[in-house]
């Protein structure tokens, strides 16, 4: 018997939205039903151009979106009677207000980390709780940074058991399609906030661990680059932690002594690789700056997390735990990886 | 009878070189032969991924190469025995140097806007002058600049013939890549000539065209962008212009009204699409800036130039010229542009 | 007899109006009475520090003020009750506000850039009108482009008779205060209306003569920069050029083989001068960029305009014309120039 | 009997050596008697203007330098017959190649911290070792990072004692004069060494501490931002921590919640106060982030380091402690501040 696809709604095609969307559509056992809109710009012109259907997110909104030549497969209220979860890519805090709407309509939903934790029954990264989404009907796949922070400190934490992890976090400013909107000039913004949000959001995903991170967004606007200082409860040498991050799911090891010495070298490499929007779904690890303080059980490490891409898998995998297509954690990403073309180990 | 497909050669697999090699390999009327190259950086890793055959540039190095685990299929002297067109992508001054090894292997050679106008037979803008390239040995295709130029002031010199063109173009300070090694931080650094070398060099298509350009290049790398003001001959309205803009090959209109504001959003726009490397083939005239002041006979404009990416079809129609594959302009950048996506008319 | 000095208020302590506020406070035949504000943040702490004294606005805000440590000497009105003239430097559209306020306390007011040219009775550039401020209330101070293009465009104009001048202002997005708030990142942001709003305005001044621009935003905070093509009716040779410039007020020249390649070298310069806040009132133009076409009869010309500071001069001239201290132009900005050590001629 | 003043000279007029020259010319107990350059470019006409005399580094230079309209005072020998000490703030490398010239005159020298430690008899931060630099010949102050790495860590230290400092260093890529000729754009440059070589450069002068730093560079000019995370032995709370802060030299606290929101921003408030060039001589640590985690005895904190100013008044008290005219590093301290207006405590 041939398991019916999962009919799968998207809402909100922005920065996550669409790149979701696209990679919805690559899985075999999913179909990407339609696409709930508000907006009739430009990157909703190029959606029409690949035939997705669009539905009107707010139907007072329908007749200007048309108005701008938007041709609209029906309402959001349309689209949810006919889908078996809804994505919600929405701006943070527009999901909490769409939630009530899902749960009317029987929908199960995944949200992103713009929404709180308490607002779904599991945060969600894939190789480190997957068993935590299955069945669920709201599960929330964490922001680019805490998935960054979850998948570095779980690959090291599963080999030597992480004392402490200490992350300076620097963060791009705005993302590349509103940067004549607003940005930082000449300048390092740091949150007032310390420890940073994103150390408590990791505990939302690896429980018991000790982590903290200190933020800054700086005059760009291609990645987030972290600098952790992790603490470790076993002997390790560097090549041990190479190790780690060689077996480890979604992180590649990069070496600047192959001309990737920057973010903006990585971006390039996957540019050539042919990626969709020169997209990193994994987060790059430096292997040639990674280092282990032996005698100080003191793992050094430098990472990239692409803050429009990282979160792309997660959300597919997140459908497939929450619908009962792949109860198997390592199955559903390697099922998700080889559909998008995530590398794994030293790349460069 | 089938005609054999051309065989191409390409040398430089750096910026445009990577670009032209993916075009190439693209058409159904030319074979992507190999590549030359020195280095074994992660760029040339993400061309052995792609399966392009790799030759030693300089014999001398190849030992070096194949240590950093690049296999090689020989050196350039291998490829020049089999190849009927070398594309030189090599750094500005390094074509000069390898024409007379093209010249003695008898292979022609398409050159770029690095290299001299006289070093070639005729330089080179597809919907400008193909015929000039017909059958002949070396063509240069000039830079990305100067083909954003003649691109645009062609379009209004068909039209309304062009009195003067003045032009300021504010060029980014380096390419993506090695945007870590080197650029520009929080000023403008004006061109000290003035008129800057690209009126000069339009000249070299456009023969009689009265062309003044300014530079400067600032702290961005992601395009150039044109302020142009026009002089013309003829009335026109600010429709009329458009009109020229809609007609004319490998230039788009895009609209800020429909959130296109500026070169970042065009980009998005084009990542959007799927295309390679986020690459913009086509000049973005921005349609709703573009206003034709009837009364003075000017008009004002601004385009982007995608530097990555613009030469990369006149590089195709090229081989084409002066190979013999193709007689007519128009037909080998139809098939050019259909065969990468290029768009026409207003996009969005 | 000795004259009394005229008693100057200002209102708005940003960035213009604490620059004018020190060079009021230099001023021998003026007397900085006091600053109206709002805030209590650092900036206002830095007056208080140099002991100007301080009233409030809005009297509803003086408590809030007070609360934050801001001793007040007072409110706007009794501000207005004590002093001659106003200058208002609050943000553009409050001075349109405040100008009934002052009407009524018989107070002249100067405005800046931001308020509309029918506000007041004259727009004001010292070395291009002076005499159409002599005696008036309310007078503007024309933006900090828009002094710039006056400055630069009468030089020539005095000398050789303006055809029409064309320009292209690459503006700073944000000033340096406020950069981590907002900006550009790695784009160039065009102006949708072609011309800008700075050709129109300039022609307040310059009145009959032919101006257009083009402007856009990019990501510095450092400076404006303009490149101009100027036509001229008059035969003139480069160096009849250099000369114009040497012989204008506020107009320097400076030479990239001296090291001052970009607006940051002109502002590296004034840094080292001790000039306050690396203030440039001065226009910088380029000796060596700029050149004659004396065929086309066509200046090119690249300078520079510090839009902190260009027009604090000007607002000093402003009062000196206005409330009858001097009546003669070249007198007054003689002496504003020796107070502030503004620079003449070929300065590096 | 009155001392007589110390004469100092002054080798290299770049980024440091002009403000240490302007720094000696502010003290009562030294004379500034010449300084030793070889270029002629911009800057050096700035000192000429300011009467300082000139010497030519390289008497091969020196027709150059006169042509291009530098008076010279005489040669760097001629000055090394006069002066009692030399302060060289030459680009690195260079120092330690001066140093047998130095020893040969007999005079005393400074070295800055691009210079090796072992060079010299001691390296130097004033409100940690003066005392080693007690008649010494000479010393090394340390780079600007190492400076403010010590004076932040030794306030901990020696309120709380630390047990390990960890710090991430965001570095800015270039100094504002050379923004035009290099820089980082849209991405961040992470060392691939680490532990960076401030954590053991920092040791040369807190000799026991554990210190670990990542470092990277971003495309700004304005100055160092550190994140540290630095591990205490004591019970500290928030408070005791501001507390240590506002009683250690030459650090001061600024607060996001008075509009001193980041680096831009105290930059803009040093301008106001009327320092030459906005230079930040403190380090100015955010009292409002500052975070003490009682339970984990760890203080958290962020701090700006202004490359271009931190190190001057480092010089002026070197000068003191090596040719005994000061043995006391408070006094020293008192001194130099009060010369140059150094702030404590809570500024703004």
């Amino acid at each position: 018997m041939v398991k019916a696809k999962v009919k799968v709604g998207l809402a909100g095609y922005g920065v996550i939205g669409k790149r979701v969307a696209d990679a919805v559509a690559l899985q075999d056992d999913m179909e990407l039903f339609g696409i709930a809109e508000v907006s009739a710009d430009y990157r909703i012109r190029a959606a029409i151009r690949k035939k997705y259907p669009i539905y009107a997110s707010l139907p007072e909104k329908a007749e200007e979106m048309k108005k701008n030549g938007v041709e609209l497969a029906g309402n959001l209220q349309d689209l949810l009677k006919e889908v078996d979860v809804m994505i919600d890519c929405t701006p943070a805090g527009v999901g909490a207000k769409n939630k009530p709407l899902y749960e009317k309509n029987g929908v199960k939903a995944i949200f992103q980390g713009g929404e709180k934790h308490s607002l779904v029954q599991a945060s969600f990264v894939a190789q480190c709780n997957y068993e935590e989404a299955l069945g669920k009907d709201f599960v929330r796949v964490v922001s680019c940074n805490t998935t960054g922070l979850c998948r570095v400190i779980s690959a090291l934490h599963n080999s030597f058991k992480v004392k402490k992890a200490r992350v300076a976090l620097m963060r791009r400013a705005v993302d590349p399609w509103e940067s004549h909107l607003g940005g930082v000039i000449n300048t390092v913004l740091p949150e007032t906030h310390v420890p940073s949000h994103q150390g408590p959001d990791a505990q939302t995903i690896l429980h018991d661990l000790n982590i903290v991170a200190m933020a800054a967004k700086g005059p760009f606007n291609l990645s987030h680059l972290h600098f952790a200082m992790i603490e470790i409860n076993k002997d390790a040498t560097t090549d041990d932690a190479i190790k780690a991050f060689m077996e480890n799911p979604r992180t590649i090891l990069v070496n600047a002594s192959n001309g990737i010495a920057a973010p903006n070298s990585v971006i390039e490499f996957v540019r050539d690789l042919g990626r969709p929007r020169g997209d990193l779904w994994e987060v790059a690890v430096w292997g040639d700056i990674l280092t282990v303080d032996q005698k100080e059980k003191e793992v050094y490490i430098v990472y990239q997390v692409h803050n429009e891409a990282i979160v792309v898998p997660e959300n597919i995998d997140a459908v497939r735990a929450m619908t009962g297509l792949e109860e198997n954690a390592t199955k559903s990403i390697s099922k998700t990886d080889k559909s998008l073309g995530i590398m794994h180990g030293a790349v460069s």
